[in-house]
């Protein structure tokens, strides 16, 4: 399978709408220089929603498992938005950066299992192609109270 | 109007001294790699001092609209810094990369509201040139207890 | 002396075993694109373990001297991943960013202070090559209660 069959397979998982800024705000959800695509921060939503259950502090609101699942949910999220930038994940080289910011108690430290539910389902896509460089940091809020917000970028292939 | 001509127009919100980094520090505010200035995080100053009213964490000492204020005025900062980089704002195409961390209370979560304080200002002078992606993430504390501290990087006329 | 040499010299700051990541993870240590290399978040780890007194909140349970020296072997963690992407720092032509994180109480706001570690050991290996712009923020929370979390990126010689 390609990557964007393997994308596809996930059904169910994946959110009735791609992710969209509301009108007037001047931010974009991507943007290409050169062949790196870079991405805004973004959440664990279902549509214009955020998920039932993806938002809170890893820590006391929800467990590490539950964030792990709203990672791997955000990065589903962001590949939508790779989809609406290049039409098909078929034509993406590797994944360059993830960096994923988790909602956490000030006594939470395990944010690398949280991201790598993202990280995961890129490697589950891409293969080798998904590795990519990390950071994973915890604070003590986010907007919307998300449970996590991740930034990718990516490189395109020529 | 040219871009340059926009900035100017603000007139006296624009500070008397721009941005510097003391001497003997081993950082710089910006650097040119290819055609993309990258700019090192910055906040609401006024000279060499925090403008007044413009430390502090949003949701309790500050409201969300003088975090807005605040980001606002960073964004002047950042320009100044990019007009030292390059003489003038005119040979700006177009604004890349914001990533914003806002000083926040637990229970805080209007972190986009405060940032687009910034990315209105870019709006304003740039107009769809200065549409950017983003993330704007909370925090506990910053630097010199400052509200905001906002990094960006923009893509230079070749 | 040459950079590799002058890094070198560090002697017995430099920890036995480089960084690596466990096996079955979906992230990397570095990546290249371009002549630019960038690097995962990584700590003041000394091998496998963070290094001692090198864990907990700045403000509460270390000094910002001692954040600072958690800072200063980060850099040279991030340099030793450096050596194992490019065989010598002399093929480094400059350092282009530094991004660090600090695990501080919500009243802390010395995290400059605590970054200059890194910032200043880039300088002492590369000069004003190791000069990059850069963002000190404060967070309540890291990985493993680590003190500090540095990413950086740079620009290779061609």
């Amino acid at each position: 399978m390609t990557y964007d069959q393997i994308f596809l397979s996930l059904g169910s998982e994946i959110p009735p709408q791609a992710p969209s800024v509301p009108a007037g705000l001047n931010f974009v959800l991507y943007k290409q220089v050169g062949n790196v695509l870079h991405l805004s921060g973004y959440g664990p939503f279902w549509g214009n929603d955020v998920a039932p259950g993806f938002s809170g502090k890893l820590g006391s609101e929800l467990t590490k498992e539950q964030g792990y699942a709203a990672a791997r949910l955000t990065a589903i999220n962001l590949l939508m938005i790779v989809r609406e930038a290049i039409g098909t994940l078929d034509n993406v080289q590797e994944i360059l950066e993830v960096t994923g910011f988790v909602n956490s108690t000030d006594a939470f430290t395990d944010q690398p299992f949280v991201i790598n539910g993202c990280s995961d389902l890129l490697g589950f896509v891409f293969g080798d192609a998904g590795k990519h460089i990390r950071a994973a940091i915890g604070t003590n809020t986010l907007a919307f109270n998300l449970s996590v917000e991740i930034s990718i970028s990516l490189i395109l292939a020529e």
